[in-house]
């Protein structure tokens, strides 16, 4: 399965276009779309969301992970493999809360660099590619048979770290569809008391909206284990004045 | 072919964290995104546009119908056969229209409960499972091999049936992106020169929206089969102030 | 590969309904979404969109293209081959670009016509089942074993012609969820030292946006070959007033 993790959409012929690539690379393997609208050129925010719903996914999973904002500078092009699952992207911290949280993880530099390479979507011209191979079972220690070298160089882990990241993110890093906010924190992480602060209000923990009134914000475990901002039938969003990237402040 | 009719998008991770579950358990079969934007949080509306939606597919086309502000109560998930097609998703009347239409119809409740069950994604953990099961020709009266007891059990029609919704619902319960207005009325069911009111303005019927001048409302009958608002070359929501709920006075 | 190409959504049932028709007829043939946004009820914006997109595409691809304003009028349904690549869709100009930069070509007008066909969604009634068989590789010379005559018929190519359109189009065609604006005119066809002038403005070509100034718009060749422009870590719709069809001029 070759799970796509971008922030392209929804819109537009990118996700397309990088999906042709993978139809004809990868034939008859799945995809999912899984987030077409991670937080927009902001690689950390994107980070802790993913990491919270990577985890759902078997192993031998792919992700096609590409929040991209320095696509065309220097950053470099990787892949990791955390606990069995695959993870392509650029370097910029996508994997970083991924990688602190495993059991075992390695990455590699790719090194091979397509044809034709535009300068503003290395998405379809050099992750999708990449993907495309894993998911056929090619690893980076394989030389292709076109090719006198493998496609990818081992580096040491620090390549894609970010020591100065937090374990828990205490920020907005997705509002959906019904103006839930989730934040970057895992909700097994806070304590049972754990007071939120938000736009200077105070909001405490309810297992679901229903246990609170109307029109109440609270906090709550999300289903990919996040701590999430909520108003019962009401959105919090607009409630609460969140945005991706609002800070969260615990009491 | 399994069917996805919910209100949880576009954008998000919850459609793919729903597809990933099906691809999963029901590898190869198909997946249709038949709606993602259904009416939120109003099963009324979006039963009246399932029911107009749902005739088009083969017998056996499996339906996972996601419209559920009620995730986490009392209400209860079940599945229904009906006319040769199958139906999953919960007991708030989203199954009405078409349970009142069908020549043949019987209902389960599912009993099973999975492992993991979060409290508000109902959708991914307890109605893709038993989509997926349905989709490869597991029935609701068979044992599982790793279950000692059928995972639903036969109910009377009742616990899905709300006597008291009309046959046709004289609401808007869409609106497209051309700002087109969909009502829950089947269009054969209104005589010829049938007049809409809304928004204090008459509507009269028309083939198509080029047979009226640039600029005037009408009503016609959609592909579906449904009574449908719309100016020709304007949008419908926008002149006459509609959105889903808005009220159709039949003159 | 079925690919395609629509001014349908995001959202709606629309395109769900088409596909539900495509994997009923081509069962297992791979179907991409490249653009569900084009143009609205614009096939000159859209055909030089995609021109610009189609090239990527293997030999085989066929695109499904429903931009279609005169949906129930007396444009005509059309079939055409262009270097190897199938289009259908109907006779409003949407392939006017491709025929021009062709080697090769030739076209049919459907003459088939379905059990049902419904006033406003031909898409779904009649250019899905066409797109279907050929992508399961019955020909427009073929006559169906359900039928004597072949389902569409031999015409001028000048039945999809557009002679009055320009060989570029010097107006904005597509604005992208980070506000980057696509001309549909080719990058390769202007001069390196090109200057585009929109809302009063100047701009200069550069390589990628991160070559001028946090702020600064400029425009580029995107990664279709368009020339684009945008607004270094900005949104160029916004700070430059640019919509859908927005002229651009030359100088």
């Amino acid at each position: 399965m070759i799970v796509l993790f971008t922030d392209f959409g929804p819109g537009g012929p990118y996700l397309g276009q990088l999906k042709a690539v993978l139809l004809d690379a990868a034939p008859g393997r799945p995809i999912v779309d899984l987030l077409d609208d991670a937080p927009a050129h902001d690689p950390m925010s994107a980070a802790y969301l993913l990491a919270a719903l990577a985890g759902e996914f078997p192993a031998g999973t792919v992700f096609l992970a590409v929040v991209d904002p320095g696509v065309g500078g220097s950053r470099r092009p990787a892949v990791a493999e955390i606990d069995g699952r695959w993870f392509v992207g650029p370097d910029n911290g996508l994997f970083e809360p991924l990688l602190r949280r495993a059991q075992h993880a390695r990455c590699w530099e790719i090194v091979w660099r397509p044809e034709r390479l535009s300068a503003s979507f290395h998405g379809r011209d050099l992750f999708a590619p990449v993907a495309a191979r894993i998911a056929t079972g090619e690893h980076p220690w394989d030389k292709p048979h076109w090719h006198e070298q493998p496609w990818a160089e081992p580096r040491p882990l620090e390549l894609l770290r970010r020591p100065d990241w937090p374990d828990e993110l205490a920020r907005i890093v997705y509002i959906d569809r019904f103006g839930n906010a989730m934040t970057g924190m895992r909700a097994a992480s806070l304590a049972e008391d754990a007071v939120f602060e938000v736009a200077g209000r105070r909001l405490a923990r309810a297992r679901t909206f229903g246990s609170v009134p109307p029109g109440t914000a609270l906090w709550y475990e999300n289903s990919s284990g996040l701590a999430e901002i909520a108003v019962n039938q009401g959105r919090a969003d607009r409630a609460l004045g969140l945005a991706v990237g609002s800070p969260v402040i615990l009491r």
